[in-house]
């Protein structure tokens, strides 16, 4: 069975503290790597937990704050010194690559790779990215500047041949593509043999989605519905709910309530504001609402 | 006596290490701070070693390489976030205002306090900060980048007064600010007191000169003759002296060979290379040519 691995690279949020640096992740499926968020200081975590950048080729950023995006071009110009050939695309909203061009063109001359910035709509829902395994959809969330949710999702995969069966009834090799998308066979004889005879079930899709930063809202709650895993911001405790207005945050409370609402398989906390010294409280009152909650932490590995 | 305290909070180069960050040096005396280069993760450091930063309103800038100044940004949002009124001002070149004022006015809205760039010329040795107690003067160096070393000089001191002379010559107040400052004293009988019977010697200026990064090159020698203590990069050992030529960067016999052609008190190397582990072998070989000789390392602090 094929997993996915989440790495926390930074579980903190605009200050950071000794334990928490700002928010960047890291998710590998399937030997591809994407990272969401890029707040300063990623890539002294990727050197400090030995993260393999070879296969990044796309990152995305989810709001124009400084915590999640002052990394970026620090990041671009170490991979450089690294002997990087492989493109980068940078999924944002529009204003990233206005905003980053003069400095990667005054900094990282004579890249040995092309960047790329593919811009996506701050307000709409929209497909940013698509191959033959995965899609990655944007969808607004509720912040002091817009922001966007990202699902990331795996396609159905194919169903898995039994083998035996295949040679019972002489299946011919040019037919197996056909069967493993779910085809019936017909023999020589004329006989159908139902696909569920010939074959199991694939492999499950993955889904991860990733709601950071964002007050509670339950508009997006229909695109990350059943996810495997959540994370979800819970920049503060629900005794501190007035701070969490005023900026545009999430308790932890809330984040549970969204992953409860949302049926998700498990949920993941962080984005923790500089005044908690640790998560355990976070956690708790997370758990009280949403069993299934763990929390993020720097270097942290999520498996799923 | 008054000490200048010196805290390292990168001692690493372009590529940062799980031991030692990108460059940046926080430089302390008479209150006042000073901070030197501010590589990304500077904000994670001042955090991580507890450096007070409410004092820090001068922020100096060596060449305009990512490294030595990507940290920038995120530390004013910090200074920012945690309610910072006095103004910053930063000492660079002059293109770097042009590259960060517009990521400041997207990124840092609202500031509680003023940002003023400073420019200095890259090709000329200029007095770029004076106040009643400091002068610091930037110097040409050699780089692949124009880049600036720094001296910070103390002024001279005033003369301190004994005490039991001043009674017994009954010197009036009103002309003790001129006996500090050297001026002999002329009783009501017309007896001239010398200087040296009333004062004892100032506390003696110290000076600080700061010279990353640059390749070996002896013409800057004058303006760091007998400082106190000299930082001097260190990139690499002189058995890869072909990669420092490259790079125009120095080894750490070509920092010692300039330290003890300059007779400065003390040298401190740093701006490792990510290719050597531990600088222990760098630190062996400038003590080889110049024994007062110490190694940089993150949060290390160095009194003279």
């Amino acid at each position: 069975m094929e997993n996915v691995q989440l790495q926390i690279l930074g579980a903190g949020s605009a200050v950071p503290t000794k334990k928490f640096s700002h928010p960047s992740q890291v998710l590998s499926l399937r030997e591809k790597v994407f990272m969401i968020d890029c707040g300063e200081g990623t890539q002294h975590q990727v050197r400090r937990f030995g993260v393999r950048v070879s296969r990044l080729n796309h990152i995305f950023i989810s709001h124009l704050h400084g915590d999640h995006c002052f990394g970026l071009v620090g990041l671009l110009s170490t991979l450089d010194t690294q002997g990087r050939t492989g493109d980068v695309y940078i999924h944002s909203h529009p204003e990233l690559e206005e905003l980053l061009r003069p400095m990667i063109a005054f900094f990282c001359k004579g890249l040995s790779f092309n960047i790329f910035f593919v811009p996506f709509s701050p307000t709409d829902t929209e497909l940013i990215y698509d191959d033959k395994s995965l899609t990655v959809t944007a969808f607004p969330m509720k912040h002091s500047v817009r922001s966007s949710g990202f699902l990331f999702k795996e396609k159905e995969k194919e169903r898995h041949m039994n083998s035996e069966l295949i040679k019972y009834f002489q299946v011919p090799v040019s037919q197996i593509p056909l069967i493993k998308q779910g085809a019936d066979f017909t023999t020589a004889d004329g006989e159908v043999i139902p696909n569920w005879q010939l074959t199991t079930p694939p492999t499950p899709s993955k889904s991860f989605a990733y709601c950071s930063d964002t007050a509670y809202t339950e508009k997006f709650l229909a695109h990350i519905d059943g996810v495997d895993c959540l994370f979800h911001e819970a920049t503060f405790l629900q005794k501190d709910i007035a701070a969490a207005k005023k900026t545009l945050h999430s308790t932890a409370q809330q984040a549970a309530t969204i992953a409860k609402m949302a049926q998700v398989k498990q949920l993941i906390i962080g984005h923790y504001s500089a005044r908690y010294d640790d998560p355990t409280e976070l956690l708790a009152e997370a758990k009280s609402v949403f069993e299934a909650t763990d929390y993020a932490a720097d270097g942290k590995t999520f498996i799923f």
